[in-house]
């Protein structure tokens, strides 16, 4: 039986190590997608159209707007954000556990549109170890700092309506832990309904025949 | 932090292997408590009080009924048997995943007094492979197996209101799966609500230092 893969919406506060955590998870583990997003904005240097983005004209992101092509989307400085629906169906249906990074209100409104998705907050073990993990980069100014960390209590509300919460203590454990949690999903009720059914048949067609 | 543990209810058909599965869990893993139910029907040879049931009269049962002490009971073939809420929350509170194997009504039953219940059914590969299963215990009539079979057929149509259903293939693969999905739901939200806002908290206080 091939069981249709999960859609997994995962935010979490900036400098909270996300894209570590995914890198290790789709190099250490096989049957995910990584959900790629489609912007209007320009492609930066070094950035591949359908890689890191698919980068689409104003016009084009208003067609799929129209056509209902989109599973949610937002503007951003004047820019288009959106996922894409077409890419994350064809890859659910053939089995991959599809990943969306996304932040809370996309989130969100993929949730109502997607009653199945399941929705995973990443969060530190402590504030006071994400404010030295955002300091530690040394790119960001004490102001960037501070807006980050307003921004974290601001989103940090909005945690307890996701599914689940995973503690980035250690990148390899919080990697695994992630795993074993978006494996746990292809064991829902709802993603094996064709199984159950298929199993409910038979078994009546067994004692049917007395058997 | 210390995570509440999870109320896990277990169902399958008769055969299916879930008291070996179990006790593969129960040998394999730590964290697990087995939820021993109340019963107003004689011991039987070697039944231990409190091991195997808490064995109790049926003025003392009705009074548990009265008092709600349980969290569901039922009656079969003219004795009670139901679930002791204390022991469950006693050991939920101490961090257990607690383990209540018990058939398709009762489930049904705890979820609605329970909704964080998780229900697990395990299924059998394939109808054909219960069948053999029953035979080759060597212990039933054909009839009784028949009955079984009929039965299951029967249950299969109520596995669609679980949460989980897992696959019986192999004992130890089994086991692992059961313990991994046991183990997923400690990452609920809302097993997690007190961390969740104990880090609002730190942020909010973290933030308004302006760092």
């Amino acid at each position: 039986m091939k069981t249709r893969g999960s859609l997994i919406v995962l935010s979490g506060f900036a400098g909270v190590g996300k894209g570590t955590v995914l890198k290790t998870l789709f190099e250490t583990q096989e049957g995910y997608a990584y959900s790629v997003s489609a912007t209007t904005r320009q492609p930066r240097p070094g950035e591949v159209d359908g890689v890191h983005y698919f980068f689409v004209s104003k016009e084009r992101f208003e067609e799929m707007i129209q056509n209902d092509e989109l599973l949610e989307y937002a503007t951003y400085v004047g820019n288009y954000y959106g996922t894409p629906r077409a890419y994350v169906e064809e890859k659910l249906d053939q089995g991959f556990d599809v990943i969306l990074e996304i932040e809370v209100q996309g989130a969100l409104n993929i949730k109502k549109k997607v009653p199945d998705a399941i929705l995973i907050y990443m969060l530190p073990p402590g504030a006071q170890i994400l404010h030295e993990r955002l300091k530690g980069r040394g790119t960001e100014t004490n102001e960037v700092i501070a807006k980050r960390m307003l921004r974290a209590a601001q989103e940090a509300v909005c945690v307890s309506q996701y599914d689940y919460i995973i503690v980035n203590n250690d990148v390899d454990e919080c990697a695994a832990n992630l795993h074993a949690l978006i494996r746990a999903q292809r064991l829902r009720v709802r993603s094996n309904l064709p199984f159950i059914r298929k199993l409910t048949k038979e078994l009546t067609n067994l004692s049917e025949k007395g058997e």
